[in-house]
């Protein structure tokens, strides 16, 4: 019975099972195969006649097909732009930054208008930006989960002056320049310690996931440089984001108005999430139950949307739910499901972010950077203010608790990587209104320039030292 | 140097790092972290007098919080349905699609319709639909990478009549019954032919993925009667979708105006598709060269709404390009770093068919579905038709090659799973207008009885006959 062995499961009701005669078999196929495909020619051939092309160009729907045209132009550019970024010693993030804002006005709008407006219409923009705020959702997510997890770091002497000096020396460049900058250069929303909050945190993000990226290239990930970089980048970003909700909020009027309910909501629904709803995630995930991966992923995506919903509709930004929410989920190592369905929520941020990238680059255009005395003097001044504020804030205060002069000024450049949350905090900074255009972009280039620094920096010390780590 | 051991990496540079004297880290902490404060302090203080309130409630877009809201919603709805689904019995999919359809004018458009009105304005659905979009080219592209693995399977003495029966016995009633609906029940592209194909093809799919997974459930994958559908599933599959993309072709008009040049682009498309770029891409996922998980699957997801955007600009429905580039991407299998962005790319249609089903239900009210005497006929006339003609054709095929009587009604009712494709199915057939939207919902509820009755048919035949595999 070799066809019963061949079986994945022993069956023996089917040992009844046995081959019918040759006759039977062909009977089987005129009736069941030739007398329908008789009956389907007669049937198709017994068609009315119909007016068949009334409908010409029925079902042709040219805003999917745009759609799905601009989504894989999008991946595609973000692909062959990343690959060109490592090329050049770049982390790959920078180039799929720089496709978005090459697929914006800034260069095709530029170089070929006709194709920009006809594979971006409206309505596939609308649909492309639902695409880019998941993603954007899901970043914030994961930077919420990366700072709980630095938590679990093994803080050591030195981490806390690291922290707090490589977060306030560029914050309190940023609050002080901001005395000078208001006049010119605030959004319509007219608040002056929003607008000052908010320059604080541009100069004093560090991008923690690209950080992380540069320090696993660089193999400096295990090192004391390195761990201290991730730790100070975490706990500033931390730092960061609640210094924005506050600045957005007195943005929007939320405080100063009548409306502190609102931010009574905010909080409370924020002691919710870090209370009771992380206790039941936890107890959940621990549980001996198992779950698909596509269902815990499933729940992680509704549960990060729901939170930065809530955050929106009680005028805090969305994506400080989403950050909240990566706080509250519960840290998950190993190769279990759980973590197959957490590592599959974060390829999918990995995936949609060259859609808030492009959303970014459809958001701006880089030639309304003016350079002429004033706008030039502008950038200068920022990029030296934001690259010496990290460098010296976070060097010095390596340097102080033990690091040697060279380890000290690489951990000032590796600080100094603002890359994607710096981006983020732009974007949400500009639509709220609280800088106006031109500084957006001068910080826009504020941020590019120092993210690409951060290697090629790198590489020119150890190069000039002749140090064993190039 | 207990400090280097614990180190991942050795450094023997760093073996200059002393720490400072207690003084020093003093005046660091003064210098670093006071001072900026102060600083802050000082900055935010003086800061101007400004409009604080001006731009209140600016920067929350409600839009975006709808967006995220009515996505998690969506999510949440569909995981509570779907584990009720698994507790009675049923597939999770039955339970999702159900979900849909109760979120859509059916139910809640009923019970509810200002809450359905907030959290569904025009804007939201268009960006659930840019999510629904790019799950359903992703599920077609899973449809076309599970066909092409089908050609793997050992085909043994039989699979080729009970494939031909499976599928051609339902077809050929399918396109006889179209003669007696015709005259009330084609839409507006008045196309016979198309009508008739397109109603044979709704009543001969059989839903691979969903009867994939109620053999899982019911631990019969590898019997041979498991093994028979499987087969006989995905290429009836695989026929159909040809078929219908003639059937499209036709009601467009293409074929029948001057737009021959589609067609041939199209059938050129394909080449190209199945061969240079098959072997490409088999070459470049075969190759030494190791690539993450998510560049290979932003790969995939480009390559799959290239084909698919392509394909909906030659006037041929966007799914038939997904489906071609599932045929042409490499079969992986394994647990190397493809195989999971293969599998990252198909649990991210997982979770985003959930808004396919939203899509469908907003786009249909079972309200439509009138029950006098002609309505309740049609509805039953053709949930016999169809069960009889699959349970038949199948059954009696599987007879033939050798199966048992009891195998053979199981194979048939099997194949009855219409599930989840013939949903595609019937949405692209109502979007073209090739059917009425009478004819539409009553297949709607057709698929849905059909798929129901599976599991339930199942353990119903092997209660009666005292059946070892109960």
């Amino acid at each position: 019975m070799s066809l019963v062995e061949a079986r994945g499961t022993p069956d023996t009701s089917e040992g009844e099972d046995r081959p019918r005669g040759r006759r039977q078999r062909l009977l089987g196929y005129a009736a069941l195969v030739a007398l329908p495909a008789i009956i389907c020619v007669v049937a198709l051939i017994a068609a009315p006649e119909g007016s068949g092309a009334a409908g010409a160009g029925h079902g042709v729907d040219h805003t999917t097909a745009k759609l799905l045209l601009a989504a894989s132009g999008v991946l595609a550019v973000a692909l062959g732009a990343g690959a060109l970024a490592v090329r050049i010693g770049q982390p790959r993030v920078m180039g799929e930054i720089c496709a978005g804002l090459a697929l914006g006005p800034s260069v095709l709008g530029q170089v070929a208008p006709d194709v920009s407006d006809w594979i971006f219409p409206a309505k596939v923009v609308t649909g492309l930006d639902a695409l880019a705020q998941l993603g954007l959702v899901l970043f914030m997510f994961g930077v919420g989960q990366e700072l709980a997890q630095a938590r679990q770091t093994r803080v050591e002497r030195g981490f806390a002056l690291v922290t707090c000096a490589s977060f306030l020396v560029p914050f309190a460049a940023g609050t002080a320049t901001a005395l000078w900058l208001w006049e010119e250069h605030s959004g319509s929303t007219q608040n002056p310690l929003a607008f000052a909050l908010f320059l604080g945190c541009s100069l004093s993000v560090t991008a923690f996931p690209v950080l992380a990226r540069v320090l696993t290239d660089l193999g400096l990930l295990k090192t004391r440089t390195g761990r201290l970089s991730l730790y100070a980048a975490a706990v500033g970003d931390g730092v960061c984001w609640v210094v924005l909700t506050a600045a957005l909020a007195l943005a929007s009027g939320e405080g100063a108005g009548g409306q502190w309910w609102k931010l009574l909501l905010f909080v409370a629904t924020a002691v919710v999430l870090l209370g009771p709803v992380r206790i039941w995630l936890a107890r959940l995930l621990d549980g001996s139950t198992k779950h698909s991966p596509v269902i815990t992923s499933t729940l992680c995506i509704a549960g990060v949307a729901a939170s930065a919903g809530v955050t929106a509709l009680l005028g805090i930004h969305q994506l400080i739910g989403a950050f909240l929410f990566g706080l509250a989920w519960p840290h998950i190592s190993g190769k279990g499901d759980d973590a197959v369905a957490l590592s599959s929520v974060t390829t999918l941020a990995g995936l949609l972010l060259p859609f808030f990238f492009l959303g970014f680059g459809l958001s701006l255009d880089l030639g309304d950077l003016s350079l002429d005395a004033d706008g030039a003097l502008l950038l200068a001044g920022l990029l030296t203010l934001a690259t010496l504020t990290k460098v010296i804030g976070a060097g010095v205060a390596g340097y102080l608790t033990g690091l040697s002069r060279a380890r000290s000024l690489e951990l000032g450049i590796l600080m100094n990587t603002r890359g994607l949350t710096e981006l983020v905090v732009l974007g949400i900074g500009h639509e709220a209104e609280v800088i106006d255009t031109q500084l957006f972009v001068v910080l826009v280039v504020v941020t590019l320039v120092t993210t690409a620094m951060t290697g090629p920096g790198l590489r020119l010390i150890w190069a000039l030292r002749s140090d064993p780590r190039v």
